[in-house]
């Protein structure tokens, strides 16, 4: 039903066999996450590399805990999953009681709205469909239903037609030939389409560039080693995986050209919050010299926080930091601190690719005067 | 008999449960790396903080294989395991030929200057055994053996003299109470007694300072992790674990007061090569305003390099990189890149702490005038 919430263009198998000729008619349509009629299909995104398996959510909990868990994520997936969820809970609302229906809807929302607090297009997402929901109150419990879901898909696609045209937009900025280097995953499996900062190296290679990126592994949860690797391989995109501290180090030695990350929310002076690690890459690009670049949806931008200082950065468990695959690493008896994300200041970013073109500094005016375009 | 290479401070159980004025007497003495009678014994350091093992090394060739797997780490333990290797090759060769002995002693130290490339301690200490060999060599074989395990046994009452004079240099720049960020490990295992930059918290504390340690993981071989929240905990300093790439935006929301590291090799200019990782923190406390000191004894230094350009980068296996505990966390078919160090520029770079006090910039002249002090 919501098609968007699908990709072509992840190769499963076989990658490095086929010819690039070829290569569109071994694809296999997977899903990232998609509403189909009484369920919602999350890919399991914990699992992968290793294994494909795409979980079918038929209770709008079951949505959550994916969020919560991680088997999806990436900003702009987290609010197209809760859409979804939304959507889903839409479906499963049965009876004829408006009222009954507005308020299921409203849990929906709001259970969906608690699952992580960071990234800026979940609450966008959440409180458009609250406002549609007032707006529905009056109607029929069928046309509320009816008038959700297709709210829900509404921003899944406002969605990907965002990360289309960021691809567009930012494309031109990379070098033919150029050296990237990336941070976390910010490619399909990050939004449910075509990708934010990945989506502009794809969309650039698709031109014609040659591009060689380098993949930080983006600990505590290796989604830049797992699924961007995994991504960049599936596109026959050329990529070296180093661990996030050499970033610093190999974008001297190996001269990289650029470096393009994603957002989790966007303050109105650009100040960004993203995958922790991203605020010691901007650092160290300062120092050398390099252009650093944020790529994400207007969807990120949160024109009711002034600066980064006011964002809320999630704590995730210390697990993530002391075990790896069920086994302790680290020395016991000590504490651990695990913020998932951190915040680069405006001044270190050279420009936010966005689905309205590419803003420059001052981003206070930058941001405003595309907000206020899209209206 | 090279009883240097132990350390007192190692606690090994029940730490927590240890009141402070009773911590000596639970402590047991664990060697790190020592040389006795007819073997190396090695603290085998990839199996801790889970499994204490000591190696027993037979043949020289066995304390190679330590240093080049990593059984023992850290720029100054090194030069110290090589030292004892070379006493092991004294204590071995048996036979009355004094061309022999030479003989056999040279492809000792060839084969241990050729385990690891880029920490200075390990060439101080082979190139200084060299030179003894050389006057040695007229002298008949039991003297020459004698003679080569009494120098291998003054370098490592060197290093550890050494490792105490840092430890007393450094302790005033501890401020009390503080917060103290460090990365990899530089205590007791990382160089046989004392340690370099963690034996100056541990100093600092020992002085009665109130400090809390903000350790990083250390990608890949997690030394941080393993290591340094280890021996912190032995020695009930409080400690918090961090990922590599959360440390910036910790020193800045947890308002770091000082970071220091040790290092692997020092240019004349002051440019630094340690721990890959350590660029990346010293570019953002540079951003946050933070000082930077490194720790290392003047036999880390290296006058024959005018600047860290010239420094030998040890390029590691990609497994550490893409396999954790034997299992592949990466996506197959892509290139990985696992330099071990970075270079650190010297103007980021607030202090030098050596055992011949703390040297400040301009380098080039700090670092000549104590060299030439040393002789």
């Amino acid at each position: 039903m919501i098609s968007a919430f699908s990709i072509l263009s992840i190769l499963l198998i076989h990658v490095n066999k086929m010819k690039s000729n070829q290569s569109m008619k071994s694809r296999r349509r997977l899903p990232i996450v998609e509403f189909r009629k009484d369920r919602v299909l999350i890919l399991d995104q914990r699992l992968l590399p290793g294994r494909v398996r795409v979980m079918p959510c038929r209770r709008v909990e079951e949505v959550a805990r994916a969020i919560e868990t991680l088997a999806v994520r990436g900003a702009p997936a987290i609010g197209v999953a809760a859409a979804c969820g939304v959507a889903l809970a839409a479906a499963r609302a049965r009876g004829t009681d408006a009222r009954r229906t507005v308020r299921e809807l409203r849990g929906a929302i709001d259970r969906l709205s608690a699952t992580r607090p960071t990234a800026r297009n979940l609450f966008w997402a959440m409180e458009r469909l609250k406002r549609r929901l007032q707006e529905l109150s009056a109607k029929s419990a069928p046309e509320i239903r009816e008038g959700m879901m297709d709210e829900a898909n509404r921003l899944v696609a406002i969605e990907e037609e965002s990360n289309r045209r960021i691809g567009e937009a930012g494309a031109g900025l990379v070098p033919n030939p150029s050296r990237v280097l990336t941070h976390c995953n910010t490619g399909p499996l990050a939004t449910g389409s075509y990708g934010t900062a990945l989506g502009v190296v794809i969309e650039a290679v698709r031109r014609g560039a040659k591009v060689h990126v380098f993949a930080t592994e983006t600990r505590p949860l290796f989604q830049g080693a797992r699924l961007t690797c995994w991504e960049l391989r599936g596109h026959s995109i050329p990529c070296t995986l180093v661990i996030d501290s050499a970033a610093a180090s190999i974008m001297k030695r190996d001269k990289i050209d650029l470096i393009i990350v994603g957002a989790d929310r966007i303050a109105s002076n650009g100040d960004t919050a993203n995958k922790v690690g991203t605020f010691p890459l901007a650092c160290a690009a300062s120092r050398l010299g390099i252009p650093f670049y944020v790529a994400a949806p207007l969807t990120t931008i949160d024109r009711s926080i002034a600066n980064g200082g006011d964002i809320v950065i999630e704590e995730r468990s210390p697990e993530e930091v002391h075990t790896i695959a069920g086994r302790r690493i680290a020395a016991r008896g000590i504490r651990v601190m695990n913020p998932a994300f951190d915040v680069t200041p405006a001044d270190l970013i050279a420009g936010i690719v966005t689905d309205r073109g590419v803003l420059r500094p001052p981003y206070i005016d930058s941001i405003s005067g595309a907000m206020e375009i899209m209206g």
